[in-house]
């Protein structure tokens, strides 16, 4: 009996190809509701986190692992697809010389504000606009690491469903919970329930060692180029500076992030 | 009198064009003893940290600025070549469909690790075969942040001039020390004076929020993927860790670097 979920691509003009190449594209991401996780170590982190691909693609030339077979079956079992092609074919799907050897199309998470449980964990990030995907992905790292929630994105921030976003999270794109809000819709939501909104900022900032933290914290940082809006740092609970030593006056945004956040957990857990 | 020191490039042929496109290439730039640093932000952080570029190109269709101004009578009043081309060359040159108005051609610093002098800051940053120019840049900026003298590449790490590391050390380039050393000079280097070597590490390593630290202080991370080698960290007088409270066993080299360091800079105020 032939497996009906189960298919081998032998042509470069097949839909699925097109389809596949088309998802390291924003638009067609948000048009589809789907997105690629390249790589086993990923593919494994996700099903670790309990998430399966609906698609999984590989070269027909595969090294076997233990994890792409427990993989596999997961897929399998799940009812999702199995889509084997060609070297070439997958150098195509994921643009790259040397693919690695299998791609996982997923379903987009729901990103709406209203999944986050602010109960479920002391610390939540939140960042405003943030342009760099791995600058995003190192935000969602940085969050797993020190026991986070999930990362809020507020107004026009870069997807965190890109290639580049989900390979710099290291996996935690599954783990952490992801919304996307506008700052209309994500203050009125805070101020729902108990939170302490702190800002990493410039402007009438104390010293983030000699701050008082409180749980749920939600540590929100700026854009990579113009920091928060001061309206946004205005509204904040407290307004935190990292030490300046040199000629600069800012850290990286997933830098500043992470020192905060790591001052915020020892701070919570004292 | 003509300005000999002035030219305009209208062919796309041209051999500068060549030149300055080949810069983009660590081998070119290897061979030259060149890098490229685009932007009028980046130029002028060179400037003020008393770098001037060898050659200034500009767009013949640029906006004014005070700040481009300043920087074109400081580079031909050095003796320096200004080169003014059509928007289309420059974003030959840059890769880029709307490159930044102005471009810089720098002499690449001398990265000996007798040029580090330990006695100049507390804290030193040392990373190990890192690949990433974005974190490479990051942690010159970190390292300007929280006071360190600078950056000590080991083994075969990203080129620090390159234009995604210039572009993401915001300057720090230019006034963090870079070295660049194979660990077996680095090794009998450091002992060969005070100092004290601390490894992030997962192995026999105690809490960096409860180590001690010395001046001068070397912080060194290992590589994006694989950490550290086991004798370099045997090598260390200090193993820290910091804690993980998620799936994740590890932080982004970058992020690594710079909870350590904010540490190590309040460990050694106190």
């Amino acid at each position: 009996m032939p497996d009906s979920n189960r298919r081998t691509i032998t042509g470069f003009s097949n839909p699925t190809v097109k389809f596949l190449r088309s998802l390291r594209n924003k638009k067609h991401r948000k048009l589809e509701g789907k997105f690629l996780v390249e790589g086993l170590r990923l593919l494994t982190d996700a099903r670790e986190a309990g998430r399966l691909p609906e698609m999984l693609v590989m070269a027909t030339a595969r090294d076997p692992h233990p994890l792409l077979d427990t993989l596999e079956e997961a897929v399998t079992t799940a009812g999702g697809t199995i889509v084997e092609t060609s070297t070439d074919i997958l150098a195509k799907i994921t643009g790259k010389d040397n693919p690695q050897a299998v791609t996982g199309v997923f379903a987009e998470f729901d990103t709406g504000l209203e999944r986050v449980d602010r109960t479920t964990a002391p610390i939540w990030l939140v960042a405003q606009q943030l342009r760099d995907p791995g600058n995003l992905g190192t935000m969602l790292r940085t969050g797993d690491a020190v026991g986070a929630g999930g990362l809020i994105l507020l107004d026009a921030s870069t997807d965190p469903f890109s290639v580049e976003a989900v390979r710099a999270s290291m996996g935690a794109v599954f783990t952490q919970r992801i919304a996307v809000a506008r700052w209309d819709e994500f203050l009125p939501w805070l101020r729902s329930g108990v939170g302490q909104l702190v800002a990493a900022s410039l402007r009438d900032a104390r010293d983030y060692r000699e701050a008082r933290y409180t749980a749920p914290c939600f540590i929100m940082v700026g854009n990579e180029s113009q920091g928060l809006p001061e309206a946004y740092e205005s509204a904040c609970d407290l307004r935190v500076t990292m030490p300046m030593h040199g000629r600069a006056d800012s850290l990286n945004a997933a830098v500043s992030a992470a020192v905060l956040s790591y001052e915020v957990m020892y701070a919570l857990d004292r």
